[in-house]
């Protein structure tokens, strides 16, 4: 099996960044490189983290800043979540790389249209990225062989009621993912709800004992922190990772073919995905929809891939 | 204690019918009247059967017709789920009995206002009737009790992927009913779907012997076939009678109490109970919430209550 | 000819009290009753206020209270048009008239049931009676003969720049109406902003020298002032009086057949009435929209009713 | 005076090809650069049109072909006005003029970042390489001296009841500029419905006789039969153009400050630029809205900018 390759198109952010660490180590996944985009925190700010931990992991990818707003609505971030800067917790070393010239959105283009068909897209942030590419050159959409994205929820939202962060901080843009007719993988709350960090999983990645194991550490005993603030949750989970854990290991997943639309009223359901899970709308489907995953499974994954770094 | 006083409001309706025995025989409800409005079908039909179902029954209570259609968008019936009659299932003999002149609304109402602030709305259909002598009457609103009704879900709907029939059937009189500042109790799709029934529950209520237990039998039998073909249910739930199960023992039942608002955008949520289940948005609650039911206690009281006819 | 049988559903308010005083002089109008809904002021002070100005002009006429509120949107009322009691302006002796019990909605819903078809509604409020009685007997509108209202625009509206103040107060039941088969005649803010009673009019009604004269020039020298504070308008339109005129004298208006819609979106045009002047929808339309009233001819009209009384 | 440095943002379409002949012949205007939107018709027809007219033209200016779709509705283009290839009745010869590789949306952020403040866009399509480079890069708002667009209408629009083409055919990117605080100058239908040209206009600039002259009189035939057939208006506007006769000359028009606001509810009004003609709202204006145009004097300004052609 040759390694899959994939773009990374996240705002790191706690989970942005262990997603990053594992696509990066994983020789299943051919990493081409990493589009940022507004969402967690600022552009800016998001870049700035997706340096860091580029930086203390010594990973060779190239970061693409991309877009620093929504398309539409007025820009939301997740400072309740990550913190001021968008990954509070670790401690940084002087940054000293810097990001590409060249627009992420561009970069997905330019790949996209330059390959075989044979690239996955992973969004773990919102799809302001993804969507600006696609109605910029819409060509690229066959390209496409598959979006493994994380975002949205068919039960409750964790950013309203009806919605999950991701998709509630650009809908318009879901909106036009999910209509794109390109195959999409959606990890959505439901799911990844069920990945939470309890303290007994930071201290088994930490005692791995090296840097990869300290990052996950210091991130994840700041949103343990945040997430039991905010929604009461046990522990905070690292939901952008399963879309790379899926990747690596689909078994792991159970998966359900639901027709999925995207709210972009301006109600209470403003960026809530609609999922069709009882079919009662005889839509086709377009997503697989993540519903269980295998915790322990999943963790054995995260250990893999922390153990690769020196 | 006293027994509690009720209104029911109904579309008849197979759940219905068991929710009108179940109000009618139980000591601990006071059952003042039943007032019909259109829902599972057209009223000319709920009015009709609930007309066969009181005559079977032997109920010495009054129906009142109210509202032949929703508020303001255009008629949906569930033929789906209840047959052409809207009752299909049960034989019953040549009607006799005949509906009050009154309408249910102005019953509502001048039955609210004649009281001391003692009467508990038990809706089970769409909340056409209940809307309507709020906006006709909204003196009435402090009058109520409690509304204890049947209808929306925080999870996945079966009319559509984000709405209940009951709902989805008059979203806005839903909305009015959710913003009167009337207590409510919601017993919505995530609970009641809890009560199916299952052929070893239709054969224990069978063997009671009456025609009580007949009926049951012959009306769960036919949505067992519905429920499975629409929606892969294992067998019928008995959604509407939660509610007269909840105002006979409220401790069969799990309840949260959350802030519940009705999308009446004309999306693809339209209808949808956003429910506020992790409290994100720091409304003060309006609802309680049905979250889990004692499913072998509520058919004890199911039980108990056919026992009563003879 | 016959007189024609009309039930004027009014929110007295200034123009309502013209019209009201219109359609009971001239005798080509036969006034069955007169319906009061909440408009420009609460239900209490329309009421009130017709009573007021049919006690004045000695009207022999009922008068039944219909819908104290819209039929889902909040209330809203127009003070800073029609004053804090909704009919600012005049003095008005102690009050002995009474309304009837028997409710507007149900009036009108027996009313026309009776009928053999002859009987046109005048809508010069929010839509909500019309409404309401269209949902709880939908059997009343193939015996409409015709809605005559006053409401809406095609151009920029009054009370947001696209909504006229009758249709903004209840969209919903804007819609149901403007939905319901029944032939419209809709006299919108383009026509009876043409009607503006300049001070030259006032000082010719009030010449007459009656009683309905000294009321006419009480009435519009308040909205003469109010009018010119709120739009600039050069002095107070008699916009509802437009209905009765058009009754009398269809010659007087020039008027397009189109298709009417009311736009029930919660966004910037809640409550515009869309009209496809151009006819780019290709719909059959559903109205009768005036473009131009013979201003001259319109206030001839008015002065030959005010003349009529003593 | 110093010429007025602009960006020409079109989608040619017949008043767009005039609006170029203009914008490039008058020495009061400084064209820095096409860029080319999606509109009238597909972005592969618009970029041929506007390169067909160029090089007609002989205009020394570069064409940057931007946005192919909308940024999130589906697309709709103007067949039914402006033909199968968007600019339908002129004759051209072999195309050997290609465009710019630099993407419009780039172009302008671009020149706008290394400017002084002192150029104006002047978009003659929907918004949508406006809108999308002001949330690619929102430093370029501050460095906009102003926008002046054709587009939206504050009466009838021309393509639904509501909606005026250019704005519906791209309804959330007019909503972000419209938003943007960009000072903004909007030519609707309102004023630019006034610059259509009889027959009598068309012979007089054909009468100039150079290309140009005849250009025009290719241009308006066509137009002249299709508006008559969609609109039944008399002859064809050319709408763009007034935006560059507003550059030119603005004494020719009657403009009116008003807060204006693009629904995007996906009801009977997406895409209307409501307009608070009567200023209902009390908000800050943030476009000056034109009302009326000097007709005479525009024409005799498109003489003079033809006449500059050899």
């Amino acid at each position: 099996m040759t390694a899959r390759k994939i773009i990374l198109d996240c705002d790191p952010g706690h989970d942005d960044a262990i997603t990053m660490m594992m696509a990066y180590a994983h020789p299943d996944i051919d990493l081409l490189g990493i589009t940022i985009v507004a969402g967690n925190q600022t552009l800016k700010k998001t870049v700035h983290n997706g340096l860091n931990v580029a930086q203390l992991l010594d990973m060779d990818v190239k970061l693409y800043p991309g877009m620093p707003q929504p398309l539409v609505r007025e820009q939301v971030v997740a400072g309740n979540i990550h913190g001021k800067t968008g990954l509070d917790g670790p401690t940084f070393e002087a940054l000293k790389r810097t990001a590409e010239k060249e627009n992420g959105v561009q970069f997905i283009i330019d790949t996209l249209m330059a390959s075989d068909g044979d690239i996955t897209l992973v969004p773990t942030g919102p799809l302001t990225n993804i969507a600006t590419a696609m109605r910029m050159e819409p060509l690229i959409i066959p390209k496409i062989k598959e979006i493994v994205l994380m975002g949205g929820a068919y039960g409750t939202g964790n950013f309203t009621p009806s919605a999950e962060f991701n998709i509630f901080a650009d809908p318009e843009a879901a909106h036009v993912v999910f209509k794109s007719g390109a195959p999409i993988v959606m990890m959505g709350l439901d799911l990844t709800n069920q990945t939470i960090c309890t303290p007994d999983v930071i201290e088994r990645m930490e005692a791995i004992g090296n840097k990869a194991g300290k990052l996950f550490g210091d991130l994840m005993r700041f949103t343990l922190k945040t997430q039991f603030e905010e929604f009461g949750l046990e522990a905070g989970p690292i939901h952008d990772a399963t879309t790379i854990g899926y990747l690596i290991d689909p078994t792991l997943f159970d998966m359900q073919d639901m027709f999925v639309e995207v709210d972009i009223n301006r109600g209470p359901c403003y960026g809530r995905t609609v999922c069709d899970e009882l079919n009662v709308l005889k839509q086709t489907p377009n997503a697989k929809v993540g519903k269980k995953i295998n915790r322990d499974g999943f963790f054995d994954l995260v250990a893999d891939c922390i153990k690769t770094y020196k």
